[in-house]
């Protein structure tokens, strides 16, 4: 695993778990992370469990114990270290968003299927897919529970940015991260929109907004610090994103991704109505499916709240009883399993890499039309 | 009052109740009910308590008991009423959309100016207003508790006509009604939406989408039955609209109203997010308004439920203790209360005509910008 | 009508609109409104839309243009009241509780029995019936929707006596109000649990508490001031009571009865739980019932919230389209409708003094348990 | 880890977890778990990581690499072995209810008293103090902001029981289980009301109920498997018990545990009201507490939810970003984490086993008051 930050915690914890909740042909061993700073690297490997640390992922790469790199820095690095990694014939999992660029995304695309045909698998790092609740709407999608897609709404709303005094991290700067609440989050819910609804967007026309533009810098070091010292450096990509667009197949979609929304931490909400049923979910209470089942009489019906919590829910036979609720962390442990799964089946992982080549397009496009006059675009 | 379907059941009941739930300087009567179909409106006029009833416009709006005429039908009669009634010396209320195109509101809104200067008033009927907790939400955003406005998400979610089987009515019919859920819905989450931030939208990009081009004619005759007779009509408006815009003084806003969102009812939702604050509002428990003031320390905040049922919120002077809810009515029995008063003093009402033109202004916008590629529209 | 404060406002607008609303065989006509201060029934008369007032109920008892009387005063007047109307022939409708002892009910039912068997009619105002999410969970119950009975959980919890310096009115006095919480608002959840349970309560076991031993003394006059004039005086009722207790054809329930729920306003909660699903209810959301319906798969399964405004609910044909909520008034305006229409075709109507005098024994019991030990009390 | 069930699956996780999530002071390592069967414990330490397994308790105590024993075994062999490993030197969590009864729940306490006099420590599990919601509930009571204590309202509600062809465990056995809802559910919310008030009920009149009284026998073996082999096997223990009581202090509390509320999976839900607030949790929410401050003005006020996952939030300091949900199995790392700091810090850990014992006084006096007509028995 590469990187060690808010990303490298969770995964590390899911990594641990994995193999304990879930019957897995293979057993796991955190072999070793990677990041600069040395001495943060090594205190991250004695604190989450890994075996051993380099500071020079080229050389974690190479070493004979590792199967999977697991790639949780910022985008401007991940297409460098995902080529090179296939290349070596290692598994790799690449957090979102796939790259800062389609035309990095789109060699990381070919880099991977031409690694898929000598059996080296890839995969990017959707974790809201594991959100047993998702997973569970996609298949009530899935058996025409919904009927004809008429309508998504979706949101991501945090509000980690509403106080203008909150100092500049990489997360701002454009050569960095790529974009703002664009790449991060409004990534999450292009991709749980399109895998829910098992559908593509065909076009959007979008506006972005930086309601904050400059900030203090931190003048900390490692990777979650600003590029630039100490002093106020200038926030370089969007605060806010919204968008609408149409999927393939039929259907709207509206798109609302922000760090300004006071008071939301982390609401990461999807609304899917179809001519024979809705579903409403919101990520603060990731456990809840709410599902109005179209066939039942209009009297006695309304959206239900589905605990997804039952053993015949998807990824729960791992787990506790009805009504013990799941935490965050095991998106990721279940995004592992599925991938170890693959792995050992000799399948390709989803989400692809291709598929992360499509999200970045559809968030090309959402900048194309923010800077034309929210004009139209095809993706 | 003009028209006696939906609309003219709750305002007969909010006319019958005003001058008892409040202090007024008048005294309200239900003079006359007008509509053309002579034994219906007969029926309405003993039904919901009016002394007389007309089949004719001109003549109910010629009767001296006529002090304030209510215009409660389709769109394509609002003006040619309204200018006459105000030429005629009434006060006049007419239902939103103000008008079916920005010149017959146009029109409206010179009329009405010119009718305020010899001391006839009027008002355009975007009775959410009205609603306590919006109304609340309003006194809130007015006294700097949301801070600098960020982002309004709106939406007008209902699912009436996700049965394909749902007869045509005038509502789906372009010449009638002027557009669908744009004109029917919309207009109340734009009007709502400026009303309680206190700002103007001036620019929006959209898109517009008719999900079932013909229903069936129910060959019934009336206000709410679409021209044309028996067999398949038809549809020539929008089932559902999207758009997105910028208010004037800064921030972003989104907006979704819909007829196919299955399984809500009548949900005219409303977010609004500052620097300092948050506002949650969902139509469907009305009595409910969220709240997050910023201003609390982290670790204790949260949004909060305020029942707006206090004896000191926007009109609950007139009603039931804490914790009572009221009901949809009476957000016309509180606008026609404000009405009477500024009737009363001499004072123009709010929202006025001119109001009601500019909310047109801006649906007209969203309409233009869906008829070309969803490019940006100023307002 | 006598009475004019809270109840009597409220009792006003249901009889103002009842005969609008609904489809009734007779008219409806507010002939006179009854009090002992000439200028405060007056002034009630006036807003209220009342035709004429009496200082004395005797008086009022006896006008010819009175049909119906409908006592809205405090407890301890019920008895002579009720009685003295039916023996006059004028069907009664008495607030609850029916009266502040089981002998005054017991003789309440006696007189309306032979009252009965004369074609005069009376009912006890338990308007929680008439709120139709109740009167629909009725009907669920009824048609075994839910199966064995298991649970009932009750609650009704306000929160305006918490505040210590709160004036002491007549409802905390027993020689008045008979008793505190217990008779105001425990009595409403034991008549609407054994209502929609269908099953009355055999026994209980109980506890009552006064937080506030004394209060000050508002000075005031008229039906809501205490007796007692200026200074301090004593709270001889309870503020809060709890108890269980069983059904006669099986199945438990708790019950939880407050004014010192800080931040409940008007929380009056029901829970039923039997073998073949579920029933959560708050009045404070009165247009909505979750359903659990333990007949789906558990995969799919949750409660659903079932807003009770479509039109084939119970009352909502006089109502608005789905989604528009309906207020607490109209509890009473549904009461009236059914207590009009059984009036009208010589019915009984229900719930009875008969069943107001059980309610009054259940209470009696918790009451006798409290003094004893908590022992078990048959009713 | 005695014991391999659903507690010892997720006491694996947590102690696999605890010393990653936290700095500790010790290093954790998860020595061997123990049980009768050799291939279930076998496969059980395989899958949850533990180096090694014992299928005698006592060896298991025995062995010179455990240093604490926690115990996960049916209530009826928690005082046996508790005594001897606390007797043997070894810290000791043992698992609520800490005994099937009093007498044995006094000796465990003697026995915890006495190693704790030699430095050995002891803790009971109830886990539920260590959800952080309920440990911030506790801070926010202990720091005054909900005044005097009126009254608590808790249940425990599950229906896994509903079906009457689920079949007899040890769970629903006398003489394994000590009591049904009553020692598994009631226990809980008993402990976290007591916890949370800061307070001791002193006194309670309960009744207990038993809906079904035979069940099939599942024919399996192992620790959940009820004894008696296959066929019918009659159910000893209650269904549900419901009781009110008295907190010394003053306060009045109700509660209800229940595996028969259908729909209701694991709704441990406490509601607590004071003078100056109120509080309300339910375990299916379990990252969010309903708080009102008492103190901000009627007009602004609510119930205000508080996601209990920002940084300064009791254990947050160990996890995700504001907003990221936490799940059921960090209230044991969490609970692991204070009885590690405790025993290294040489501090008695709560709750102790007097606490525990303290708990089986209050089930036992219930028992005592249903068994004898709901009377008041001091605890």
């Amino acid at each position: 695993m590469i990187g060690y930050a808010f990303m490298g915690a969770v995964h590390s914890q899911a990594w641990r778990t994995v193999g304990h909740a879930f019957d897995l042909p293979v057993d796991v061993r955190l072999a070793a992370i990677g990041g600069r700073d040395s001495v943060a690297v090594k205190a991250a490997a004695d604190r989450h469990g890994w075996a051993a640390f380099e500071t020079d992922w080229r050389t974690l790469i190479a070493r004979d114990d590792v199967a999977v790199v697991d790639i949780c820095t910022p985008g401007d690095t991940h297409a460098s270290i995902a080529i090179e990694a296939l290349a070596a014939g290692k598994h790799v999992i690449c957090e979102k968003p796939l790259a800062n660029s389609v035309a990095e995304a789109s060699m990381m695309a070919d880099a991977a299927a031409s690694a898929a045909a000598r059996g080296v698998r890839s995969m990017v790092a959707f974790n809201y897919r594991r959100v047993p609740a998702l997973a569970y709407a996609r298949s009530l999608v899935a058996s025409g529970r919904l009927g004809t897609l008429h309508h998504v709404r979706a949101a991501y709303q945090q509000d980690w940015l509403v106080d203008p005094a909150a100092p500049l991290t990489w997360r701002m700067q454009k050569e960095r991260a790529g974009s703002g609440a664009l790449g991060d989050i409004a990534a999450h819910i292009v991709d749980a929109a399109q895998f829910v609804v098992g559908d593509l967007l065909s076009g959007v026309s979008g506006m972005l907004e930086t309601f904050v533009h400059s900030r203090p810098l931190s003048g900390g070091s490692g990777l979650s610090a600003a590029s630039g010292g100490s002093g106020v450096g200038d926030v370089t990509v969007d605060d806010a994103a919204v968008f609408f667009g149409r999927f393939a197949g039929g259907g709207i979609a509206t798109f609302e991704a922000t760090r300004f929304a006071t008071g939301r931490k982390n609401a990461m909400q999807l609304e899917i109505y179809g001519s024979g049923g809705g579903i409403r979910f919101d990520f603060e209470r990731m456990n809840e499916l709410q599902f109005f089942d179209g066939s039942l009489p209009d009297s006695e019906n309304g959206f239900r709240r589905v605990l997804v919590t039952e053993g015949d829910h998807p990824y729960l036979e791992a787990w506790w009883p009805p009504g013990h609720p799941l935490g965050y962390e095991h998106t990721f442990t279940h995004e592992f399993r599925d991938f170890l799964l693959d792995v050992s089946s000799g399948q390709d992982p989803s989400p692809s890499f291709a598929d992360g080549l499509q999200v970045q397009k559809v968030l090309a496009a959402v900048s194309q039309s923010a800077e034309s006059g929210s004009g139209w675009v095809e993706v």
